[in-house]
Formats: structure tokens, sequence, C-alpha cells
């Protein structure tokens, strides 16, 4: 080893998660992430959890989402920017980083705008998998944004829905979303409304837009044996669901500490009784309890399901030789000699694990 | 634009950190970071502040640091672990991320482990300028490793040093830290202890690695006038200080509720009296009040250090032309059509500003 190296650390671009997602098709990457995801589920209490860190402004908000176990840690970046949109930049965008506990060498720098899509996707319907009624298969669709193809497909691929009702305030945006299933094999309806998207249906997927204390469900719309699969009320002062559907029904989320903060039952008082996903994924505690039930999963997004899409990812690229090798951290044959980086040519990219073998 | 094309982020890694300070010479990116820092301070207020937040593990910690004003958003990913140098990777690497407040959009990705040294130093050398007597021309520098070039450096361009007095328990440690000073116009003696450095010295910098309730330096080795710049002491159980030294010293700190946490005076009460930084810049606290005045500065580094010295080092790159372009991000001519980004091909890397300057 040169008296100066670098770290290597693998990076994933948009378009390297973009190509893993062709290359292995998006209906297999869902379910693969289901996967990862349950798996780290059913291991909740080896994970270090805390609440997001958010810096608020005016016009928006960025937050830093960190989680580890005994082997890896995971932080997303993530921005929240409604006006965005108008300056021809997405209202979300993200990335994260993959590091590991023992030496905090960070393993993979990636994107996280689209995959962290999937990874919500995939975390909705690994909840309706767990809470719906097994012969779910028409679910509403309110909200046709960015988020909808990806509930549609994993909703599609992971629960066995055959046909979805869309509805948007915003025409333009069911429209896309019409367009982006037609080869789908999903039956598509397009609704005039909420109500009559959600009539009849199975599960309704509710994943708007708006920050506000939003009503998108009125209890009247809710039949018997429904599930709801609440996404788009996910920080505080932006809810979907009325109280009283709250109220009625059984409620379960993912991080409870996080979610009375920020997901639509924000409304209620703090000891308003939820169920941990992971709860009942392990078998501590039921989910639903009969066809007649209401359930609600009221999702906000936790570190844990982005730790685990890292994963994913990570494991991907490298079973397909896809992504990028960057450098972020000077590797010193003489870590008390931090000074030699700056007199002596610096020799690229060299692999931790060949690092710490040639330490040994 | 391209229906997708990708936000473009300008990337520093540590050869373009390394050739941003040799081009413009170690001792001026002392200098500007001193400005950058001071500048910062000087607007303390207008700061969204917070603790570090940390995942320990049983070898070491990983922290996130953000920080936000209202124009710039800025974060440094950090790790301590002392047993890497076993594994030949540094105890220490970092990185970290500047983004605009007003879309969240990440402008700068940059290596942070060669920077953080400068930052520390140059906040080290400030807080003496405004600290130490006038008239200080000798440094007994204890602790010889990774960091002690860039306070002995700083220490001479920023404060008027002429000599630094060596001692470090690695022998190896000292030798190293003499060759790399050889050119530097420095005074540098090596003595066979601390107390041998330390008598007759104007200030005393102690940047010692261990890990423990360390005691480098004890009361009787302190002497009227002298300024203490404690940098070594900086993470929960890890002191450098006998508590008899704070008590009659005047303690000066940089965020006072982390400092408590982290920095010397974790050994002193809750009520322990302390001064920030920002006010005896500001001129609403006074500093040093006489010529026989011990003052200490309880050193443990703070996230608006890292937002001055990101902002530094993106200013330094964006003057000499240096760093690369990455695609963090990808950015949509329709925000809703996330998934088109795995239908079409993405176009490389769009400027921020052309973006936000088309949409208008």
């Amino acid at each position: 080893m040169k008296l100066v190296s670098v770290l290597d650390t693998l990076y994933l671009d948009p378009q390297h998660v973009a190509e893993i997602i062709r290359t292995r098709s998006l209906a297999s990457c869902l379910a693969g992430m289901v996967d990862y995801i349950r798996a780290d589920f059913l291991r909740w209490e080896e994970f270090d959890k805390c609440a997001r860190v958010a810096n608020h402004s005016e016009d928006g908000v960025i937050e830093l989402m960190p989680i580890a176990d005994d082997v890896s840690y995971a932080f997303k970046y993530v921005n929240g920017h409604p006006k965005n949109t108008r300056l021809g930049l997405s209202t979300v965008m993200a990335f994260g980083v993959l590091a590991d506990v023992d030496t905090g060498a960070p393993r993979m720098l990636s994107e996280l705008t689209l995959t962290t899509a999937l990874r919500t996707a995939a975390t909705s319907a690994l909840a309706a998998r767990t809470l719906a009624r097994r012969d779910s298969r028409v679910m509403a669709l309110i909200g046709n944004g960015a988020q909808s193809e990806f509930q549609a497909l994993a909703f599609q691929h992971v629960v066995g829905i055959e046909e979805v009702r869309l509805y948007d305030v915003d025409e333009a945006a069911t429209r896309k979303l019409v367009s982006n299933l037609a080869d789908s094999g999903l039956r598509v309806t397009v609704c005039a409304s909420t109500a009559e998207a959600v009539k009849g249906a199975d599960i309704v997927t509710t994943v708007t837009a708006d920050k506000t204390y939003a009503t998108i469900l009125t209890p009247e719309m809710i039949e018997p044996g429904m599930h709801i699969n609440a996404v788009g009320g996910d920080c505080p002062g932006k809810t979907e669901l009325h109280a009283d559907i709250l109220r009625r029904a059984s409620v379960f989320v993912e991080y409870t500490p996080q979610t009375r903060v920020e997901g639509d039952i924000q409304q209620m008082p703090a000891d308003f009784a939820v169920t941990e996903l992971w709860e009942v994924l392990n078998g501590s505690r039921s989910g639903r309890h009969n066809a007649d039930e209401v359930t609600v999963f009221d999702s906000v997004g936790f570190a844990m399901e982005d730790y685990s899409a890292l994963r994913f990812m990570y494991d991907a690229a490298i079973a397909l030789g896809l992504g990028e090798r960057i450098a972020l951290i000077p590797a010193l044959a003489d870590p008390k000699n931090l000074y030699s980086a700056l007199t002596q040519p610096i020799s690229r990219t060299a692999d931790v694990d060949r690092i710490i073998a040639a330490a040994r």
C-alpha cells in the first residue's frame, strides 16, 4: 500500500439504480425489497433507533434519518419542499449512505429518490399482505403523483391486487398514471371522486401531497373489512384521514414515537392505542381479527426501511457489477500522518477489505 | 431540458481538497477558514443549531452533525474508532454535504477528513487570537498525532507563534511532527515530558487521543497568563484537564449544551460558568481581563465550523475550477412522473441554476 491512498466507496447514481431495476425487473425488486424489509422488522430490537433530525425553513424541511444495528449503519438525507415543482425540481430528493459499524468506513453512497419510492411501496405492500383480507383484489388509489405507480405495482405483485381505481384532484396526474400502468396487466378504472374510487375497494391507498390537515377519507366512505394504507400523512400538520376513521379502526404503525408526531394519529391523544407492524410480523401481537374489521397502516417512513433498501441495492449492485467507485476518505499508511496527504500524491481508491487484510 | 435529467452536485474528494490547499497554500487556507468561521460566529443567532446525533457501538461512534441558516444547510458524517489504526484505517473519517435551504438540493458533497483538521486548527487559532495574551510566541503542543501539524501551522500563521515545544508518549509521532515542520520556519523543541514542554509556554495546546478521563495537564504546570487550547477532550468519557485548572481559569466554549456533555467541563457541575466564543467575538462579553488570567478554550468541534469549512472549500473549488460533478438526484421535467426515470434514458447532470432559470 502507498503511504497515502483513498478508501473506495461504492457509488450508485439514479442511472445505476434505474439500471438495476430494469435489469432485475421492478416486480422482482419490489418483492426483494419486501423480503429485506420484513427480515429487518423481524429483528427490530437489534436496531439503535431514533426519530429523524429535521431542520425546518420557510419553504420546506431537510431531514437526516440515521439507524444502525451491530453490523451496518445507514442514514438518509431527504428534503420536502412543496414549491420545488414550480422551479422544475422534485418536492422530495434523497440520498444516503451505508457504513460499517465496526470501522465507520462508508461502504456505499447511493441516490435514494427512486429507491425511496420502491421502499415506501414495498413497506405498504408488506403491511397490506399482513393486515388486509387475503381475498383483496381491488385497490382505490387516491393521489396519482410520483409514488402512485410504485404503490400500484407493489400491490399487484406482492398482495395480488388485480384492479386499481384512481382519483386525483389533478387529472393530468391520473392520465400519467394510466399511461404508465398501460402494460402492467392491472385493470385500471379512472374515477370522478374519492368516494367513487373507494366504493367497493378492498384496500384504499391514500398518497396525496397536500401539506395540510386534509380529510381525504371520511367515515361514510369506509366499508367493513377495508384495509387503509395511509401514506401521504407523513409530517406534522399533514394528515389524510378523518379522526373518526382512526377511532373505529385498528391502527398499525412503524415506529410509534415518530408516527405520533408525523402520522395521521397526530390528531389523536398521546395514549391512542396502536400496534407496531414488527409485533404482528413476529407473531407477538395479532393483526386483523376478522373479515369485517377495518385496519389502517399509518405509514410515515422509518429509517430502518431505508437501511433495508440500501442493503438491497448494495447487494444487487455487487451481484450485477453495477455502480462506480468514489473516494470519500483518505486512507493513510500512518494514520497519525494526515499531513502527508498534503505533501504526497494520493494513490486512487483502495478497497477497505484489502487495507484491513494488509494490516493483519 | 430532457424529460428526465440529473441534478449535478459538486464533488470534492481528498485529492481535490489537497490540491486546493497546495494551490492556495495551507497558510492561506487556514487564514481564510478563520475568516469564514469568525464571520459565521458573528451571526450565531441566525443558525438552527442542535447537538450531534450519535450511534454508539462497541468499538466506536458514528455521528451526524447538521446545521442550517436561512440560506445553506450543512451536515457532517464523522466516525470515531480508536482501534481503526490497527486495521490500517484512520480513527476519524469524515465527509459532508452543503445544500440549499430553499430547495433542499445538495450543492456539494465533500471529503471532510482533511478539511476537518483545517477547521479545527482554524477554530483553535481564532479562539487563541481572541483570548490569549497578544505577545504569545511560544506554544506547547501535547499530542503530536494527525491534528498536530495543522494546529502548529495555524498558530504560527494566525496567532504569531514562533516556537513550538513538543511532547507525545509516542516518540515516533513526535519525530513525524518534527519532520513535517522542518520547513515551516517554526523553532521546534522536543521535550521529555508534558511538564517540560509546558514550562514557560504562552499557549498550551492539548490534542491527545487517549479515550479516557486522562489528566494531561495538572494544576502545578499552569503559569499565570497562559491560554490553554484543549482540543483532545471531545466526547463523553474523554478529558485532558485536571478539574482544578478549570476551576481557577476562565473557560470559553463553542456551543454550551454540547460542550457540557463532550468537553473537559463534563467533569464540572451543570451550572459551571462558561462563556461562548461568539459572545466574545461580537463584544457582548469580555474575553481575557488581564495578563495574569488563565484562559481555557474547551474545544469539542461544532457543526457550524463544518458549515463554514464546507462554504470555504466550495468557494475555493469554484474559484479554482477544481472538483467533479456527480449526480445524486434525478431531475424530472414532470416531478409527478418519477416512474419515467425507469423507462426513459436519463440525461446526465443538469445545473440546478439552469433548471430553475428554465422553469421561470
